[in-house]
């Protein structure tokens, strides 16, 4: 498939190399690929910039998020929950486009841990689908490290992605890829429709305790029935 | 342990139950004996009213808030969250009881799926302990049905109880009681502080979700490591 990837990070670094990898036509959408160049240094979490790992992915491209979402038949969107709605209006006209959301409203703007931006009674997931009605989104892999996104048998154990969206298709279109990456069928939970995203994004909070209190990320949420 | 359990329906009589099978002194809490006693019928979740319940487990006694409370060195809190705070402030002087706090922060009054009304920069237990600084809260056991809360290893599987609070001896006692119920200390994740509540409450959202695609209540999250 053809596959834009926004988001310069390390969650679009992750499923870039990874869906190339499987063979899909991957290209990377970003605001001014002339800045998002010029980056030198690893971010915080220590991902390399975006110029470095092109550069060991000769096959994939970076491109505006136009450009890149031009061709494109699924946008995995995998920028910063702050920047996203701003990201899908940039690349032009998405209709019956699918749109694989692995964003979540973090705000880091108070300090210590980053609360949402959006939560309780609305999502960051809902929201974009209002903003785009005629965008497929399905809200997916947002509850995990994004090693375990694209390698969840590297955990060792069965774990659980969850799946939200309004369309059926598109969840099916999803629900392939995820396969792909080697998430049984067993592990991958279909909510409903996307105000289930409720659900998954108020999984953050939780996530970053786990992570603070475990120092460790490398963990994944199971809804454990026994069988 | 001389125990009291503040709450009449499903949680409440879950708890004192167990806690009287395993040879603990058990009372149940109430706002108002009579009128708890007045109740005949089936809560919605066909929870038998609290009157049939003491008629099966004669050492257990109902009492007020203020009479159970006198006697208990650790108080479950039960109740439905929007009842806590008035439930300890009618039970008088805890300075220096433990307090395991069950409650979730529902609000069912806008229909459908309940919303939490303390979340996100919040939560119900960190209210509570700034409410009633002298006591020891700790925050477990919200996070499931309470058939599992009991009795863990009914699931099959191993899965995950979060711990919250400010007081570390107050949350071995806890821990304590958790291990009599059969948690496994690899199954026992102490998060930190009260503040650590806003994740294991923010993990309604999604049980709820889960619950709704499934139709089943008996499940539990684990915190899946591959360990």
């Amino acid at each position: 498939m053809n596959i834009a990837v926004f988001g310069t990070g390390s969650v679009g670094q992750a499923l870039a190399n990874r869906l190339a990898e499987l063979s899909h036509q991957v290209v990377i959408g970003t605001r001014n690929v002339e800045n998002s160049l010029q980056k030198t240094q690893p971010d915080g979490m220590g991902t390399p910039p975006i110029g470095e790992f092109l550069k060991n992915h000769a096959h994939i491209s970076l491109q505006t998020f136009a450009d890149a979402a031009k061709d494109a038949s699924v946008i995995v969107l995998a920028t910063k929950g702050q920047g996203a709605q701003e990201a899908l209006s940039e690349a032009g006209k998405l209709d019956g486009k699918i749109v694989l959301d692995i964003t979540n409203p973090l705000d880091f703007s108070k300090g210590g841990l980053p609360t949402l931006f959006a939560s309780n009674d609305t999502s960051l997931g809902e929201q974009l689908q209002a903003a785009f009605p005629n965008v497929y989104f399905v809200k997916s892999l947002n509850t995990m490290y994004n090693g375990l996104m694209v390698n969840p048998r590297a955990l060792g154990e069965d774990s659980t992605v969850f799946v939200s969206g309004n369309d059926a298709t598109a969840k099916g279109v999803v629900v392939g890829i995820l396969k792909e990456f080697g998430w049984k069928d067993s592990e991958i939970l279909d909510l409903g429709d996307i105000t289930t995203a409720r659900g998954t994004e108020s999984l953050l909070p939780i996530w970053l305790r786990v992570y603070s209190a475990t120092k460790n990320g490398f963990f994944n949420f199971k809804v454990a029935t026994g069988k």
